[in-house]
């Protein structure tokens, strides 16, 4: 495709931050995902010459950030690295004055990773950058659900009509609320799986922990990442009893319905939530997400950009 | 302004380094804010194509380790980011060594900040690159004074014949040292405000420790950052006595003159040296100096450009 | 030389991956000196335009991380750093899944630095990327005695029948192994020089610990880094001692032959093997060896390029 009739599509555009998938239409997701597949074509066109992305990581991050910096430095642009230690930023009139300091020096975008839900949105009343997050706390992490849903797309044809089931620890995953919202939206069924402890009871889904239950009615089975400082919690038993009720196991894999896709945001615990033969089984699409990401997010600046200063 | 003219500007320019205000006359100094003003309009101009620049960081910094990697850029220039940390670099020695390894992968410029004084000085001995102090110790910060003088031309349209205050603890602010020469130079009036263990005896300055009898009559007051680590020195009592004494009050602000402006050269401690509502206030030129900064960098790197090899 | 002529050059070029120096030829070898040394005449030529390398450091490097981003991006390639604490990465399946990773967002070349010997290959048989050997343990640097060989051709002419030392810590040192592969390949003699506790005895060159009986017949005096750890682990008795025995001291320079030069792969320890008269000598080829590193990377790269994804 051109890129005037690729960016002809962005004109419709709206918003000036993207801070979750809540604050979305169907149709600007459509939208974003139909401009991401367009990208894929883009050669040598430098549509965001002499703009800046501002990438702050107050939480340390490696895919998402190169991601981001792959995106805008394909699309012509240039980025600004910066990944304090939380502690030098313990205040938010502190995250604040860094924001707007590099802001100062010109930046059209600020991506913003931070361990607070909210932190995004707090910075995009302050400055004057279109603000993108990537990430905060266990709130959204929005451009994953993007990626995510284009990866379906892909593979599967479409992105409404599908069942989906989110595996893991729900309640302290950003993946699996951005998710939740998309995924509803579009008119998708999605199942909660995990252990009580883990699942929330108030989000607008199905909720099992019956995993062999639910897996061989799913089109999509996406296991979240375990993080390892909640097994000393005592939210559940000991890593064993959680491979066996909830890990994406062998025999699991081959109850999966014919022609499902396995889905995980990265980096996965190999042996925990998902075995290694899930992992690189033909139906797990984890590296499709990962190059998908660039294309996600490479829509995401153009259409920003139709709306920022 | 043509990138001809502006470099034709820069011709009668000689010096290979820039170590501290100290050395620059008063032409020199109105030579690098004229041309950088100039800068401001340069657009798809690369003089600097092929040249690289050294970010040679041995302290840690955000803002300006980015602003001179940002000027180094837009005027086509390459960047080689290195911020050991201080402890691999313990001796002289190696700090030789390092620049001129890096230097001999191609290096027009070496950017360095180091915690000794001097230490730029001894590198321009040592090295073929055009060496620019980034701040050494509480001796220089050239560029700072700099985008400094640039902001005050801006707001207030001269560089002379204006009452400047900086406050807070002179005695090891190298950003108060670079200030007090270049303003002297410029036939400025400077006072030294702070607790009397915190400014030496010896600087050509007009001195008090009695902020709300000196603020009524400056055109620019110049808020110091409080390295917190002073704190525990026993130079002054605590956080309260000092913000009582030295700290830039709402009610300050409001005994300010008419037209006066209020800098700071960042990072702030907002409640500490500078109240939020100071940072932020209308007066408040601190996102004007960041910005000035890079302007004020491309002309440094353009000048030494026509005396570096 | 036109870029066209050089690719051609290019052409015959068989590997994959560079894992180390036992993989090539003497061919392969001279091929790579000879692409190297007319890389030198390319300016604004972009063969590896779109292409991008992955810089993946475990172990910490300043010279040989920006020696491969820079050969990178004079060829119109980019760069990806990625530098993860050792302790992030603990197992080989991480380190696959990180590599895979970031291939996916599109990567010809993955540079890697680990500190297992091996690491490079195992990466090899996992990804589809170009695996670039930065070093792997004690095991081989192939990149480090490519440089090393140019820098021979270069001063002295030739790469065959030449008399070359390698001085200290044989047993440790990738530096030493791909140094002797590559020597002996091309029929130099090699005589390895150090405490016996740290020299093996089943390498393929003359042994011994007479330093001051081994100097005079050679064309090229090799120091090797002294890892300031092994200090601790009583392999020999104290710095002093070494210095007496194994250090390249004022003295020792003076009996070098006519002609012979001193290298050093770098970072030195100025006073340890190496003395500061002997570092600085005009027959210390120290920067010469630095400068050489990025041709010799841009060899690699564009020999590479011709087998690459």
């Amino acid at each position: 495709m051109a890129l005037d009739a690729l960016l002809s599509r962005c004109r419709a555009w709206k918003h000036r931050h993207l801070l979750g998938m809540k604050d979305l239409s169907k149709e600007d997701i459509l939208r974003v995902l139909s401009v991401a597949e367009a990208c894929d074509s883009l050669r040598d066109e430098h549509p965001l010459k002499g703009r800046r992305l501002f990438n702050f990581f107050v939480e340390p991050s490696t895919r998402t950030k190169t991601s981001f910096a792959l995106a805008a430095r394909r699309l012509g642009g240039e980025v600004i690295d910066f990944s304090p230690s939380a502690s030098s930023l313990t205040k938010g009139e502190s995250l604040k004055d860094t924001a707007r300091t590099i802001e100062s020096m010109g930046v059209t975008f600020t991506v913003i990773r931070h361990g607070a839900s909210g932190a995004p949105h707090f910075l995009s009343r302050l400055v004057e950058s279109s603000v993108i997050n990537a990430g905060d706390g266990a709130n959204e992490h929005p451009t994953q659900a993007l990626l995510d849903l284009l990866t379906m797309k892909m593979r599967l044809g479409r992105v409404t009509g599908l069942k989906v089931a989110l595996v893991g620890d729900i309640a302290h995953s950003r993946v699996a609320r951005s998710n939740l919202w998309a995924l509803k939206k579009l008119g998708n069924d999605v199942t909660l799986v995990g252990p009580p402890t883990l699942v929330p009871r108030d989000l607008d889904a199905a909720i099992t922990s019956d995993l062999d239950r639910a897996l061989p009615r799913q089109d999509v089975v996406m296991m979240l990442r375990l993080q390892l400082e909640r097994m000393q919690s005592g939210l559940f038993p000991s890593a064993a009893e959680y491979v066996r009720f909830f890990g994406l196991t062998r025999e699991r894999v081959a109850a999966l319905k014919k022609g499902a896709i396995i889905m995980h945001p990265g980096p996965m615990n190999r042996g925990l939530e998902i075995s290694a033969e899930a992992a690189d089984h033909p139906r797990s699409v984890v590296l499709h997400q990962v190059a998908n990401g660039v294309l996600v997010r490479m829509a995401v600046l153009l259409l920003l950009s139709q709306v920022a200063r």
